[in-house]
Order: C-alpha cells, then structure tokens, then sequence
C-alpha cells in the first residue's frame, strides 16, 4: 500500500516488541535496517536481555547476573545503533518472561508515545521458548487497548496498525508460514554488522546468513524470472495476522 | 508493493479465470474496474456460461440451453465492457464443469498470451458449487505449467504473478478469510453498473453492494481512524495462497 | 432434540455469559427473544459494562467512567426487558477484563442458581478484543466445575448443558463458522427494538439488520426451497463446541 | 428440528450413499433404524459389494469374483431387510472405486427418485481405503447436481437436505470429530440383528458394539446426569459439513 | 531410536506429569509398567489428588475433603507400586488446578533431579477437565526452564528429552491423533492389575480394557500381517509435540 | 522400532516412488544411503524425468525431448549407483503427470515385487509443482491396493508398511512439518556425490547442502546435550503420515 503522504507529516514510525535482546537483530534486522535507511522512525521495546534463557555461554564462564545484563544491554544497544534504531529496555526478567497487567501498560504508553504506523513482534506459537509467546501476547493486547479513548493514560489513542510476525528459530514448529517475503538485498551489509554485534552467539552469524540466503530464493521464485532482481537477494519472511488494506492488487 | 516500470513497458496485464458468467462481477469487479480505470489491461477467462447451475430463473422461464447460454454471454459481454475488460468465453460446460488436460492447456495459452502480472481465480473450497473449485484448480495448474519452457505450445512463458482468491458467496463455509481488503470506492459506481446488467440475478445486487459496505467498515477497522478514508469506504475482499513480495512492511 | 417435559418441570432455563453490555443485544437477541416467547427463564452474566471499550463516544462527549457505566447498564437493562430476559452486572472492569479465580467462582454459583439448559457465550478467539476471550474462558470452566460435586458453592450440581458460541463482529477473522442457523424471524421485531435501546451504538443498527438477512438467506440455502420459509427470514449464527445430543438426524 | 408435517405428507426419507456393502450396517445401522421405527423411508445406495477390497476371507477360501459379489449382495439385502431400509446395488467396482460423470449421474437420478430429506455418506478422508471418500465426493457433487433445475434427467429438483457423516473404522486418523451423538439404545437389538447377516465379518460384531458403548458414555457424558438416559445407552456418531437450520437451540 | 548405553550409564528414567491421581494408570500404566520391567526408573509427579474434580463417588458417600485425598493417594501408590514406579504428590489443588510460578519452579527440580531421558504427560486440549491442559502447559514450560544454565535452583540442567501426550477420554474431542501404538501386550495384566487398585473408579476397568483392544487392532492395521504379533495385541497411543530423532526410518 | 530379524529372513526392502529423476537424490539420498550401507535393498520408482519441468537448463539450450530424457536417465542413475539403489523409469510424462489407474497398477506390482519394510515419498501438497502431489495420491494408493488379496495381478500381497513423506523444496507453504529428524552424518559424504552427479541442478549443492546443516542442527536441539553427536550433524526431515508402531517409547 502506498499512502500520499501530505508533506510536513511526521515520519513513520515502526515498533518493534521483542522478548530477548537479540530478537531484533536475527529476526527483523533487514526490516529495520529498511526503515531507518527511508529515514523512518524505529523504536524497539525489548522486555528482557535473555539473561537467563539466551545467555548459555555467559553463564558457563561464570558471569554474574548482572554483569550478564550488562553484556546483553551493551551488544544490543549497539546492534539498534547500527541499523537505525532506539531501543528501549524494560529488564521484566525472563526464562520464564511472566505476562502481567502492569508491563502491557507500560506497553500502552510506549504505543501511544510512538504512535507506529507498523508492528513487528513474535508469533502466536514457540515450542521451544515461551518468553515468545508471552511477549506476543502482551504486545498484540496492548496494541488493542491503545486504540481506545477509555483506557486511561497519557498520550493520543492510536490507529490500527498493520502487524507483521517476524520468523521464530524453528519456523515449521511454530506454525509459522511465510506470507510476505521482504526484500533486504540493499540493506544486507547493515544486517550483517548488526549481527556481529552479538557476540556471545556468534555461531548463529552463519546461520541467519544462510536463512537469509534461502528466503531470497523464495522471493524469486515466488517474482518469476523478469523482476530485475539481484543475483543474491537476501530476504526476511513475515507473517500477517490482520488483512491487508490495499489500493491495489499487487 | 510499487514497481517502478521503465517509461517503455507495457501496461500491467490482469487475469481473471472464472467458472461461471457472473463470477467475475460479484467477487472481482471493483478489482478489475481499478485496474481498467489504472489504464491496465484486463481479461476474463470464463470457462462457462453458467447455463445449467446458475440460470435457474431462465429454466423456470422455458427458456432453451442455447437461449440461456446467448443470454448469459450478453449479459456478461456487457458487464465486462462496462468494467473495461475483456472476456474470453471457452463454453466448457457447467453443473459439472469438468477438469481435463484440453482445458487446462487452453489457459496455459490464456496465461502466455496475456502474460499476467496479476491472476485472480476462485479459492480451493466451495461446498455449495463444484464448479469453482474445479476452475480454481485449472487456473492454478495452467499457472505452473505456463512458467516452464519444456511445456510446448505458443508464446513466451511467464513469471510467477501473484493470486488472489475472491470471495465466495458463502465465505465461512468455504474457508475464506480475508487476507487482502481491497478500497474500490473510487470505483463502486462502476461495479454498481456492471452488477445491474445481470439482469437474471437482480436479487443479489443488494446482496453484494451490502457485502461492499461490510468488508468497508472491516477496512476501517483495520486501518485505525486516521487514513482519511471515505465515509462510506466500499471494499472486496481477497485471499493470498503465495507469499507477497514486499520492499517494505506496510 | 426436543425433550418431553414432565407437566410439573420447571421452564427450561438459558444462561447467557457476556464481556460487554452490548454483546446479547447485538448477537443472541433472537435467541434470548425466541427463549422468552416460548416462556422460558432466561438470565444474562454481564461481566462488564463496557465502558472503557466500547464507549468511545461517551468519552468524546467527556463523560465520565461512573457516569458511563450507569448509561451503558441503564441501556442495557432496557434492551434485556424487552428481550424478556433477566441481566446481572459483575462490574468486573473492561479493557482489559482480566480472568480471576473469583470471578469464576461468581460464574459457577449462576450455574448453580439457574441450572441452565442451555449457555450461550462468546467464542474462543476474537483478535479484535481480547475481553471477549477471556469471558469465554471463564464462562467455560466455570460450567465445568458447576458439575463438580466436590467444588465448594451453595446450589445444586448442574448436568453438562449445550453450549453455543455466538457471532463475534468479524466472524471470519475469529474462526466464526456457522454451524447452527437459528430463524429468528417471528421475533425480529423484538431484537430490532431491543437493539435500538443501545442508542451509543445507532451505528450497529443497519449492520445488525443486514448480517441477519445475510444469515437468513444462508438459512434458506442450506434447507432448500420447499419448506415454507418467509420470504424474508432472519437468523442468528451460532457454533457448537460440545457434540449434539439426537434422538432423531434432522 | 422438529417440522409439523401437514397430514397429508409423505413420509420423511432418507437416502444412505455407501461404498461398499457393509457400510451401511456398521456406520450407520442405528440411524436407519431409528428411521424405519417411524415409519419412514430409507434408501440405500450402495455403489460397490466391497468384492476385492473388503472380503479377504472369502478370497482365501478360494471363492471366485461372481461368488463374492452374490455373497456379499445376499447378506446386505437381509441386514437391510432387517433395518427396515431398501437397498440398490450399483454394482461400479470396488479397490479403487473409480468417480466418473456417468455414476455421478445415476445417483442424481437417485436423488431426484428419493426426494431425501436426510443423507448419510462416508466422510471426506480416510487414509486406509480411497473407496470411501471416492463415494463421499459422488455423494456430494449428485446432491448439488440434484438441486440444479438445469441439470437434465427425469424426476423433480431436490431441496438442500441436511448431510450427515458416519464413523469411519479409525476415526482419529480420518479427521472425525463427533459432531452429533444419536441415541441408538431403543433400536440396538436390530442394529446388531442387522450386524450378524454379515458373516463374513464376525470379528467386528464385538468391535461394534463396544463402538456403540462407548458413543454412547460420550453420549451421556455430554447430557448431564438428569436426562433419565438408559443404564447403558448406545450411539452412533456423526459430523455434519452444512449448518444445522434450527428453530430453537438445544 | 535405539541409544547404545555404556555399560556404567544410570538406567533411563522416564517423567510422567499428571494432573490427577489415576491418569498415570489408564493412560500411561502400559508404557511406565514396559519401561519398569527393561530395568528402567520411573518417576510420577502427581500435581493434585483429584480430589475435587475426579472423586464424585466418594463426595457422594459423604466423605470429607482430607479422607478424600488420603483414599485417592493410597490408591494411586498402590498402582504406581504395582506398575514399578515412584509417586511423588504436590498436592497443588484440583478442580481448578492453578498455574503458578511456584509450581512450574517445583517441576523444574524434578526435571533436573530425575534426569528423564523420555517425559510423559496430558495433550494441549481438554475441553472437559481443565486441569489436564494447565498440567500440560506446566511440565512442558518446565521442561524448557530446566535446560537452561542460567534458571536458577539446585541439580544439573537437562538435555531436551521426547515428550509423549497421553490419550485424554474423549480423545476424537481434544484435537488427539495416535502418532504412536505402544504395544502393551506383555504388560497388560500388570496395567490390568493397576486400574484394578483404583476402586472409587470401577466403572473405568472395562473401558480402558476395550480401549486397550481397539489400539491393539490398530496398532495391527498399520503394522501388516507378517508381523508376528499376538493375536490379542493391547496398545496405548501417544502423540509426539517434537519430531522424532532417528538413525533409521521404520 | 527395531525388529529382531530372523537369521534368513531377506534384507529389509525400501520403496522410494517419486515424481522426476532428481527428487530422490535432493530429498532421500540420505536415508536411502543409510539403508544401502545397511545392506539392504532399495528401489527407486521414478515416474518421469523431469523431462519438461525440470530441465530449464536443457530446454534453453535448444536440447530435443529425447535427449533430454536421456540426460536425466543417465544423471538418476548415476547418482542411484552411488547412493547403492536401482531406479526404475516409467517414463509418464511430467508437467503434467496425469494420474491413471494403469500407472497406479504398474506401482502395484512394483509394491508385490519389493515387498517393501519402507516407503518413501512426497508430501500431500506442493503450490509449486502439481506432479508432486499426484505422485503422492498414486503411491499411497497403490499401496492400499497391493495389500488386499481381491486385487489381481501377480506377487504376494503386502503388508501395511510404514510411510515417510520427504522434505518438499518449499516446506513451509507445503503444509511440510518435520515429525523424523534422521541422522544422515555417516553417510553425507555419499549423499553430496549423488547429489553432484546431477550437473543440471548444480545451483542446488550447496542449497541442499545448507538444508542438510539446518536439519542437523534442528536434530540437536531436540536431542539434547549430552548424546554425543557429530559437531556437524547433517539430517534429513520426514513426515509420518501413519502412526509409528513401537515397542518402545524413545
């Protein structure tokens, strides 16, 4: 969809609601790496640092807790730095990421500050990590409740913005299938510094390399021949709960 | 997603495979009347007139197979012309319409000769009419056949174009839910027209501008208050089988 | 089924469990009218008044959260009167409507007091509103545990009464399909008055009215032309979670 | 549904659409029955004898094709006489049963004989004998074809009778889910009367009536403990694909 | 999966969770009594005693809630001793059984005190018994916490071992499909045994042993002929959440 | 499952039945190596050669029908001799591969002949490549009707083997969940020259490749730490579409 713009409209704004401090970077890192690159708005509300559920190597060197946070904080800030992006911590404690009324309205407000006119978060299943899920719950429900003038606090109600999933770890374990292929071919290079910020996973480097790889055959196959694309097209997939709007079939 | 065309190429094609003479105008005539009004190119494969499973006041009338069949083309001629597009009719018969390699490779031709950058068909389910899942599963099969270059037969092969599914009549029945919700309120009074010259089924022009104005309040509500949509927004809606290819989340 | 009643058994008893004030209005009123008409005892739980939720036009109009909830239980007190139906408030807090222990246990001494023959309650998903949900989780275990004799309360055991989950607003988005068509045509009259006591949402008027001739155009499609429908019947949807129970296939 | 039939009606009539010659015993034995019980008219019509794919023993005793089709007629012709039912044999050829235009066709001349207002078929899957949902989807389409008043033959157009499936010998593994338990206790002497014709497969006499048992704890379960249910109540269980068109719900 | 043990390897253990008193023996006894009898360990954590929601009979006689939970919890160690495994009671309250971070933290321990190379427990639904789906939910969020180094509390972390679901009583009514018969066969008189030490449920003994058969047959229709298999083959069925780890397809 | 095999029974038989003359090599080389290097025999029924779908590269450089099949017997043998299989060509015809009772006869008797322990092939469905499903339908067919003894034809008739479905190119939007994660470590060196025998599909080694790792890491994290397995586990996905038969839960 492509919306006309009137010309002195604020910038667009992406929010992006992940459970862990790497979340960003491995699953959505190429859609905002393209956000920022149009000179548009992303902030990331990321609820834990995966101190406890994410941090294996950490541990078995025997850091402490809280050196660990501090660890997560640092390559996140500067993974967010590189793409383009705020980023936000909320330290709710994960493995197990608990759902409470209390953190869903600190989401409202991060909503109602940000006003997003997207947003990127987990999908409904993951079998392996349920600090996942929780944090999709809370970030779909607090998307609803921003929308409405009675629910109390500051800031101007929001729309209804489009939802995006991004790809979970195992996505056919996950229920996850692929409905928007994006194209991160320009933005690759970013991506990939970004991940190299992560330094505690390095073995995963690789990995999203090669996923990124397979998603772009999938672009192409699903473009035909005759689109102009690149050799490599590196791609990210999503899903999308909520229907489309469109102006045009396409 | 927006392509931005060379100044040289030709205008975007649209194809729409349809069973009957009336689909096209029901499901999908606020989609082709876009297109047409984009200056794109749209045409209709209508594989039957519908003369047996859907002319049934005409029977009760007395009227002949060969009557009813000059009727329904007529009457659909005029609703494409009035939409801007073209229909191709293959008479195939209906109640049943039955697959066969014949037909199918005739849409293969269909879909080199056109050369569609968008395709759109029936969806995979429809317990109240045969005939439209068996037309689905043609256009689908033409589709992959057309893009092969060992597949003989006339005229360049073609690239893999996107494919709405338009909405059946009974859309919780048949699996439908809606994925893409298209705004053909520029357009409406168009469709409008073209409904009313299907004079045989006048009971469902209320019918189907009631479902315009239904899938249009979904379409606000999917959109928040702010898009500066039109009072009364009319809307289709579609269904997506293949991943969209996107250079950006919106 | 129909069951024959011994001469001295009390009138068969409905139980209605809502999130909002407006919910049985807009989606059970043919059913609850229909109850009532045949003198039947029928009783609304209505968790909420929905006041934060689904007021938006009271809090333009800068009303207050007190001054709101009177209007929406006085709104919906009328509309029950003349539906012929019992309604009990919980007050338990809207947007969001939080699943509690408590709560629950209110629910299960309503089944007890009203030993319901039948419930009707909202379905299992609604990604519009997450209040409906959460009533029908609590509506659900609240039935279960109203069997238990060993679950403390006062009252009587009740049996495993059929439960029917009513239309949600966007049916296909909820994974609404319909799999009861109940004509409600010699009561619409009554909905129609009942739904316009809701003078907060004079929107939903014309859009109610429509879904109800859609649906009943649906009814007559699945019983075929030879049982002497009105030529305008109106229906309510309804899905079954439970098996039915049948002395006779019809 | 209960309809008040005007005194002069014909009787109600249901058509059963089987693949092989047992079906019709085991699946659904109880419902024809119930049917027979009051007086009505049941029709079943059998498109295979189940010759090579269902009469193992009678292949390792050596008997040859002829002899097995006259041994397994004879039986269904008495388990049919003993429910009460008629039976037609179509003699199409069982392991595989193959779908074709012109017996889909015989069975809308069935339909259009039998003027049904009830029908039992074989469900959409079963992963262990194609024979079945073959005859499901000949069922289906004639149903349809039957209603068409374009559609040429002799006899009258149909309604739209309400379609039942029967159990299927693995039901979790063929997608079955109990969506109506009948209560077959009145009419089980019969049902298994009907069962012993079938000698050739004694071994599931036992199978079956545990079936019946457990269908109808099932049957109990969902009922409550005050619907003076016989000790021990047996059913069958079936799924309807249509929507239920009801008066009341119950 | 066949694992070459070292010799000096500690025996298997297998876990089973379970939200009441008798579900390890009619679900599971086959399978906890195979593995008893190879030499391995089997641990039972028994959340509740069922003493609300599963013990009717003895409410009925008058009984108070303590004698309830002591009858319940002789019975249950009688059968676990029977079967050859160790029972260790949480006593968490049944009918609701509440989720808790309490809780989920005493299975983590178990988890890591057991070391179960194989975890048995109840299927996501149960539309008739919540507690079974809130056990559920719990031994498999414990079963991820305890993998990670960084959750804290006392034992050594676990590797990701298979989970097997049990099947629930109305398994065609909780989304239940056999992924895999277990052959009991050379156990079933000690599962027999078992069910016979849980008298408050006589009623059960015969069902689970016919529902023993049906596996059975099942298990020899997916198995073929030349098998070798008794001809009373008694069988469990399970699901598998996770794929199966193989060195062999068979 | 492991089976105590006589000393003289024959070794165990693998059935592979697949659409075009690559599809063994990219999605079973390696479960078809493990076999071989077992000892035991596998067959391979190719039905066509991929002559027109999957011959892009040929067909571009102006290469005949028949030389094209020629190159893609030779490939498929080639890479079959290595994995240590015999292929059987068929020759059908791909693009379509049309489904008739004479081929799924012919696959019957390629059934009686191997009497296969395991059979290997595609999944329900494939959006991108209808030849795949139509194999598919024919192989499990076939395999129903080489096991009744009505059936003619020459052979023994069969058992019920185990079925595996493999790894489609497009998993996600092919409905393609990995229920088996097979261990192919030992013999991927053999599957990688299989695969480089097919010079026509070079752009695949290293996609397959890659697939091989994903798959192998996945095998980890559902295995556990502590198995000792290959630092660099390859694997290949199945489905079950049957239930497995164990003796064993593991």
């Amino acid at each position: 969809m492509t919306n006309g713009h009137a010309p002195a409209a604020p910038p667009r704004s992406t929010l992006v609601v992940t459970a862990h401090a790497g979340d960003f970077v491995w699953r959505a890192g190429g859609a905002i790496a393209l956000a920022a690159a149009r000179g548009e708005k992303v902030t990331i509300a990321c609820l834990t640092f995966g101190e406890r559920g994410e941090s294996a190597k950490a541990w078995r060197e025997g850091k402490k807790l809280d050196e660990i946070k501090a660890i997560r904080r640092d390559e996140a800030e500067r993974a967010a730095a590189t793409l383009g992006a705020d980023v936000r911590f909320f330290d709710a404690g994960d493995y197990p990421l608990v759902e409470s009324a209390e953190l869903t309205d600190q989401l409202v407000t991060v909503y109602r500050d940000t006003q997003p006119d997207v947003v990127l978060t987990h999908p409904v299943e993951d079998p392996y990590n349920g600090d996942h899920p929780a944090a999709h719950r809370m970030a779909l429900q607090a998307r609803v409740l921003a929308q409405a003038i009675g629910y109390p606090g500051d800031g101007e109600i929001i729309g209804a913005p489009p939802v995006f999933y991004f790809e979970p770890h195992q996505p056919e374990m996950s229920g996850f299938k692929p409905e928007v292929l994006l194209d991160i071919t320009d933005v690759w290079d970013t991506k990939r510094e970004a991940m190299e910020c992560l330094g505690a996973q390095q073995h995963l480097w690789e990995y999203y390399t090669d996923l990124a790889v397979r998603r772009g055959v999938q672009l192409k196959r699903n473009a035909g021949p005759n689109l102009g694309l690149a050799h490599k097209t590196m791609a990210e997939a999503y899903m999308r709960p909520y229907p489309q709007i469109a102006k045009e079939l396409a």
